[in-house]
């Protein structure tokens, strides 16, 4: 089937259904805007499962996403979306560019969650940008910001208990969102969820459970993600 | 005269007034976070000078500053203020960093003024902040955040037209407030507003004649700064 996009750690492909596509989950792993790189065997598969699982269990709790079925051990089924080209950073502790952007300590709980909003262009960075740089690039209506904004803070909202239960504190978390084709009258959840665009701690040790073992070259990166994914599934099962 | 603070390009002092400090504007001049430096010889009078006249021209435009009375070639009489650690950045056209982190080519002239706030912060590098940063760091109060942006939207709405009378096309400029003590209830705008805190291009050439001549090495820095000095004096007058 026709390759209709490849990304860091995704690929798109057609289906039989026009308004369907297949999201392969892939093994390379980039960071620093792909100045470091990697290959994981088995982060395609478990990254996939983690999505699956969160996807699963946010519909149930009335979240839209662009999930439509399961697939096989590195693919999933989606709806076509056009992707809105603005990353949406939700963050409950400091971590990460928070950090330096702050100058607040790694690990400081914030008051309430902050969100960010990311231009999602490889070529200058990803640079954070404000609501003004959005309508002047056009990159969303007012509209569809404060619904990904609202979103956001729900899924926030949720996955927080979610993997509290599962033993893990939700730091922060990547969130993409797409126009569901082929109307795009409608924003969804879409992209992955999981230990790649998620930060996760150990709720006991603090110990990071997420890509920042391979940004921080701490080791363990896809015993962590495993584990991960075994408490993620355990957490649904109960 | 005690010494309160020195700054990169000003120094403030104690006068006999309890809540009136003097400020004096220094021929140092620092771009890229201080990694570049330089004296120019009559920077401090220009800069004092253009501030002194367009806060007088602002004030009798309505807008509210720290500005209380001339002193000399150097210094001026400004109300005590507890600077809001914020720095308020409006944008007319594309130029310095907006550029790097929209793409957009410089000189493209916005839909709509940009506003952009900064964290007043030399060890972070005064790094780029929104609403929810501010609200956690707590720079300022929504009230107060409401009116600077308010404030420098008309700010801008007036010299925009003042320096296109002036002959200059108005692309960005920086603004700092302050809370008037000793009731610090209110927010009053604060700092210079010149050549080193405006860009400013020539209506017909399109010629830099602002702090990118220092920062891009085009020589006749100081000439262009006493040709801003010159016209705003004449806009004033006509």
């Amino acid at each position: 089937m026709t390759l209709l996009y490849e990304g860091k750690a995704k690929r798109l492909y057609d289906t039989d259904e026009p308004n369907i596509v297949r999201m392969e989950f892939k093994d390379e792993a980039t960071a620093f805007n792909a100045e470091k790189k990697a290959v994981f065997a088995d982060k395609g598969r478990l990254n996939k499962a983690v999505t699956l699982a969160l996807y699963k269990m946010l519909e149930k709790e009335g979240v839209r996403t662009h999930f439509y079925a399961d697939q096989d051990d590195v693919n999933m089924l989606v709806r076509r979306v056009e992707i809105v080209q603005i990353e949406l950073v939700v963050r409950n502790y400091v971590a990460g560019s928070l950090q330096k952007r702050t100058g607040l300590p790694e690990g400081h709980k914030l008051r309430q969650p902050i969100v960010e909003t990311y231009y999602k262009d490889d070529a200058l960075g990803d640079p954070i940008i404000n609501d003004d740089h959005i309508r002047e690039l056009e990159l969303a209506t007012p509209d569809e910001l404060a619904h990904m904004r609202e979103a956001g803070l729900e899924v926030n909202r949720i996955m927080t208990g979610f993997f509290e239960k599962a033993g893990m504190k939700l730091v922060d978390f990547k969130l993409e969102y797409g126009r569901l084709l082929p109307d795009k009258t409608e924003v969804v959840l879409a992209d992955e969820i999981s230990p790649d665009t998620c930060r996760l701690w150990d709720l006991e040790t603090g110990e990071k459970m997420d890509k920042d073992r391979f940004r921080q070259d701490l080791g363990q990166v896809m015993e962590k993600y495993a584990e991960v994914l075994t408490r993620v599934e355990n957490a649904i099962g109960s």
